[in-house]
């Protein structure tokens, strides 16, 4: 459409009706918006399989349900809505009706035909307390495209459950450790592999845990390399930034 | 080694030479590290175009020296040493002939034969006074045999200097943003592309910076997806997570 | 009424009715606020348009009631009440019947007369969840008798909506810029612009947010220059200082 | 020079020397910076007077010597130096005789030509040792065109001294208070008067003042209304945005 | 009782009742509380119209009521209840049917026999919200015996409102100064007097205010000298240390 | 189980029913787990005595009730489960109907036959609102085997209090010491004994508590030497370390 | 001076040489200060005795010198300077031959004519690094008339050596109370008096002391009643607030 | 002499060289201290082998030269000075010329005859640059008797370093984790054995580190139970309570 109107613009250029002056004026006019043409190409081709994303926090049940449908007219992707109670779910499906809850991960999902799956993510959490957070980042991950696998409750306390999982641990391309308390195990598997680890710190914890502060800053000061930290209970940024990091491979080939 | 001992246990075993019993008790004494094979023999074959890495922080000019010098005799890789002062590098390159400083990066390497250079990483940084960061950065990610661009004073305060370099945005595989100060830089980057983004908040600031604080916060709650941050400061850890990821595409292959 | 006092006192001198030394001595007694006619008349006159405002938070259905009935029965301005709840509303409008509630804002208003519109000024907002904080702004400069444009959801996570709107930021005489997660909206406009900004950081976000302290930090430490920041979540205060500003040409000429 | 290679753009497709799709091509390839003509036409326009400012800290000697000598050459706009030691300043003066220094305020000045002087901005400071950031602020308001008042030595212990200046403080467009410890004074100021006042907390203090911390929660928690905040020990910023307040009533006019 | 008992160890050993050796061993046996004479006697003594407090917080009305039928019985004194809710307050009453609630206060008292009425406390305070703080200080001081003035909303956003009660600031000999916000009324007013200044911040506020950080930074940071700061919202704590002081004059004379 | 395997493994190869290479490949493939007989059973050796522990927090009432089953079916030992309400308890014991409920400590326990009590572990805490914590001390020293006494409500303020029972003080082999507010028990407690002191802060307090952050720092800066903190509100945990404190003397001899 | 120009004015009122209406613009017109008699009087009244007091951190030994020789030539009052290095005292002797330098306490002291003694403060310190604080607050009180006893080295880890000094703690009027670390003393003292207690933190620890931070929290937490806290390291605050305390007997007799 | 002194005022009571009331008022007179003979011989006899400690951060050379000779006189215990510098030691082994430095704990010990070595403490330490507090540790606890192993250099980044020396973690009867950056070790040791844990948090690392909180807060929030932590950098306080656990099995047999 924009490219449309700029080529009408530069054939009345040449076709004399409107003067090289009017031309430059109207060029200054545009929003940038409109002249974006890069960018919105560059991004819609990259953004082939890419889910639609609403975020619930803060959003009434009215309106989440009047994004959701307005996304699945206008859209052909996935569509994900994340820290989505049961209520919503329940008007959402009401309107939606092939609209999937995820309870553990309060994700609402609007699959949306085949979806081919790309390479392997690893999620691993410490606790139980830490699996909605990991449970939101599988589902973000799965939305967006990939293939994930899971390795929960293999906390550093009995580090031998997870040096009993090395072999999935190295099997992954991109890794997401999921940990409240003190965050102890980002450190430790990223010392294991040698791929990417991706660092959730959770507000799992009490007293001096100060709300995921203190896995926080365990993660964001971890003595193994190859360590990118996201928010605190950010499952999603995690699932998404994993994400980006997964399909590197296919994108260019 | 490890396996050898092993198989001439196991050798013993079936030559009756010591009997079950024996061998359960002797396997047992093993070491966990001696049984250890898969995780060296994995790390060493995966490793291959590492570097080896010393901090110099909190290390005498002799311990810097003599544990670089037994690197250079014991390892084929680049040997990369990082919070080095010039007059460690005056140590260090009395004993180590060809080995280069990196002013800014406050950085010293020793370049081992020839390096493939693999795809394409780019080191975003936005004022003058974060260069050291960004560079300590982009000499890690080359010791570690990746491309990198740079595009430096870019902040946000003059975004029209960002918004004229899309096109080197667009072209990188992975983006490494280094910004001290409020650190928005990371948040508008990661809007603006679609592949991973590193970012590293530095101690650049005053006053409410808190020593880069205001800058981490900015970057862990950035409100654009795809970020994973890094320690304040930590050039060489973002170069490293980027590397990580960059190489992501050969591995398999 | 001080000022007649006043005039008593002095023609009781003039009438020796009193003496010098009595006239002292009264002078003396008399309590600063009674002699404070300069500030006081200074105020009144310069106070033109000002509202009158009721901050809700912590008081009572019952208190909000008296005190507005008696605004509305003592002055002829715009009456402005903050934070209030729908249910405080149902109160004040039985009261006052014509009473406006803005809900988004959380305020209602008691419209005095006409208004004189003066300047313009813009309110930039980042997310939807920024919105009652935004329009607390917007309703606190109109009831101080400002124009006020809009231009919200323009987070710098899709910074191309921000600059296809260049025309309107270049308009405005004064911006007040409000945004929650990691607040990089206010440095990114500063930079665009060469009017004052004023920056309100919202609570908006979760995890290391830290109920707006995020975006604080990163509003105080704006590489763009010419913020001036308020509280968090405080739109009140910046629909105040923003209307201060964009009267100064005309109250001096 | 960008609108005239546009022109020349423009002209060749209405020459028909080049096609309106190559004219397209040519287009969406130009750099936005290139096309960025109101912007930065906007800007040098409304600039006028407006200071070039090196900050030094982080910087070398020979860089600022190197980045003055260039603005001298290139701008007929005042060049203002902050953060600079004396050292610093006799380096500059050797290559640069007509820069003047301000000790206090840490400032080089390299005034160019007749500066018109437009309002009055009124700096006042709490404490003795609050002087230097007051006197940046001063500095950068006055190379900005602006007349400045001072108004030292007035903190809250003795608010009498405070109060039998307030014909000084009626008589300012906009006022600048700087004060460290506890930082009262902004609230007492922006209580007496009813221009925009900008608030600096400065790091004087000890203790539980934390760096200038305690200052800064007391200006942004300011019961009084009319309160803009800039970061700890930013007189420039504060200069800076007094300064765009102060001449708005000029530029439209 | 415990001097009895000494009396009668002391007299059994000069009865040669006991030994020596044997007297020695049962002063060792004896608790350091039954030796503890002076104190107790001490203490007595002084706190002679001392009330009995009960902090109610996280107690049940079945505790709160045992405990204070238990008071009424034992001792003579006033008996306070401090951070007491309404429903509290009539299980007490239906014991207690003399006890009073100060509902502002939260506070309940029974009031024993005729209280000699001490010196002059004044509470000043900043805000309508910061009155409960400021009531349970005055309930507090006048339970132990003390003339209580109060001097309320007199905050520094319009410091002419306190200024012209100078002559009642001048008159107390102790002064409570209650405030939320910012928390500059302590330090004005401790600049004013020439008296002690009990400062108590309130958790009144929002944002920045981290639930009464600001105000207890300010006052900590107190540029004028003279001021004891106690914990947040502890209007408790004022009352009783102004009583302290404030009765300093009569004990020993 | 696992030296079973083992021992089929290494007779099949003495058997030579299997190659020494396919020994090396199956002792590879093995999970650590399962090599690690050392500490398995090292670990049920120590840990006879030694309590399941269920933590309740963010678990449902079903959950709680199916793993509290299954371990009464698995398990000889006691049952100990954390952080358990009322209402989770009603629940259990329908279906374990000797599941006992320790209401101030919340705590669940199902005792197994009898208990050898060891030791001594003296539990003192400062004031009655931190009694819970100071019980799920209790609780958990005593379900694992641990003799424990008590010495509540002596805190600082009433130092005598405390003085006066040095003889239990001195009477224990570890000491637990439990306090809010200020934490300052902890400091004193260590001053009087030469027994390890561990240290639990609690959440008790308001204002500059700052949720148990005070206590927390008080505790950590002991200036008595001898004291080892643990979480804040972190009764559970005190209790196991003065468990494995006070069984050391046993296992050995 | 002042209230010679009042009796002019109205004199010349009296005398009908300038109007009522004159008259009335003058008063207007004369600055608070000119008029606030009162609060000048009231305070030289009240401050006899009083020392004047240079605060000499951020000031050079020329601007000390300077202001202490001219408060020699214009006040009768002792003369203190804090916070003043051996250095300063060289330079102030070589002035003002009679002024005495008081090393621990960083102190100069002028001392004008006999001192008569009032009442009794006891400062109390926990360890010998609190001891410069403590002398600060000491020599403060003397210079402002005190008597003032110390007791030292009490800290809570050996408490005997505290209780062992009853006697001196009973005997005081005012308390001040210097720790360190983890600040307990405050509250143990405050449990044994019952006089009014200022308690001072002091920045001497490390770690989890953060700058005195552990022990300010500890003071504003003090379970015990009747303690006021000034700002960390602040010994001169407490010597002064004590002062004001402690002669509140005589002013009014 | 205590008890002499007691024995001869009984005895004059017994010969009626004094009253029962004057022996009264002579025992309420006598200092705690001098009742305090439990304690005080509880303490001597419990203390064997205790040795004398010496803070020298922030005393003079010449103070801790006296200090340690007044020790050297009247102790027969070893003496240990912690946070002594090399300088220091030369001043103090002039006097005292058996005094030991050990350069990396910054301690000088002096060895007073034979040392029964009792059971076996494991200090376990992350990095090279966490050694010199481990050391701290390691002497403190040898200087008291105990029998000392180190395990050094086995972060948690390449945790088979760690696991390989599973045989030493589980032969320790206490151990002692020494850690900074994100202090994971702590978790993963308590995790593996089920021995007393002592961390120690260093201030080792930069940036989100805040010099030792990120891992005082990991270690605090530990998932594994078993822990106890003391102050950052507190090698000398794990090193003290080691010693008090290691002992407990000695003391009662």
């Amino acid at each position: 459409m924009n490219e449309k109107r700029l080529r009408q613009l530069l054939t009345s250029i040449q076709n004399k009706e409107i003067s090289v002056e009017e031309g430059i004026a109207r060029l200054k006019g545009l929003p940038f918006d409109d002249l974006g043409f890069a960018k919105v190409d560059h991004h819609r081709q990259l953004r082939q399989g890419f889910p639609e994303v609403v975020y619930c926090a803060g959003k009434t049940k009215e309106q989440i349900v009047a994004i959701m449908e307005n996304l699945v007219n206008k859209s052909e992707n996935n569509i994900l809505a994340t820290r989505a109670s049961g209520e919503v779910y329940e008007e959402v499906v009401k309107k939606i009706p092939d609209a999937v809850y995820y309870e553990l991960a309060r994700a609402i999902v609007v699959w949306r035909g085949e979806q081919e799956k790309r390479g392997h993510i690893l999620v691993v959490s410490a606790g139980t307390s830490d699996i909605p957070v990991a449970e939101e980042a599988v589902i973000t991950a799965e939305v967006m495209g990939n293939r994930v696998e899971r390795l929960y409750d293999t906390g550093v306390a009995g580090i031998h459950r997870l040096l009993s999982q090395k072999e999935k641990l190295f099997a992954a391309r991109v890794l997401i450790v999921v940990a409240g308390m003190e965050g102890a195990l980002a450190s430790v598997v990223a010392g294991l592999v040698d791929k990417p680890v991706i660092a959730v710190p959770t507000s799992v914890g009490y007293g001096a845990n100060f709300g995921g502060l203190a896995a926080l800053l365990t993660m964001l000061n971890s003595c193994a390399s190859g360590v990118g930290v996201v928010n605190i209970d950010n499952g999603f940024g995690a699932g998404y930034l994993a994400s980006l990091i997964n399909r590197l491979g296919e994108v260019e080939s």
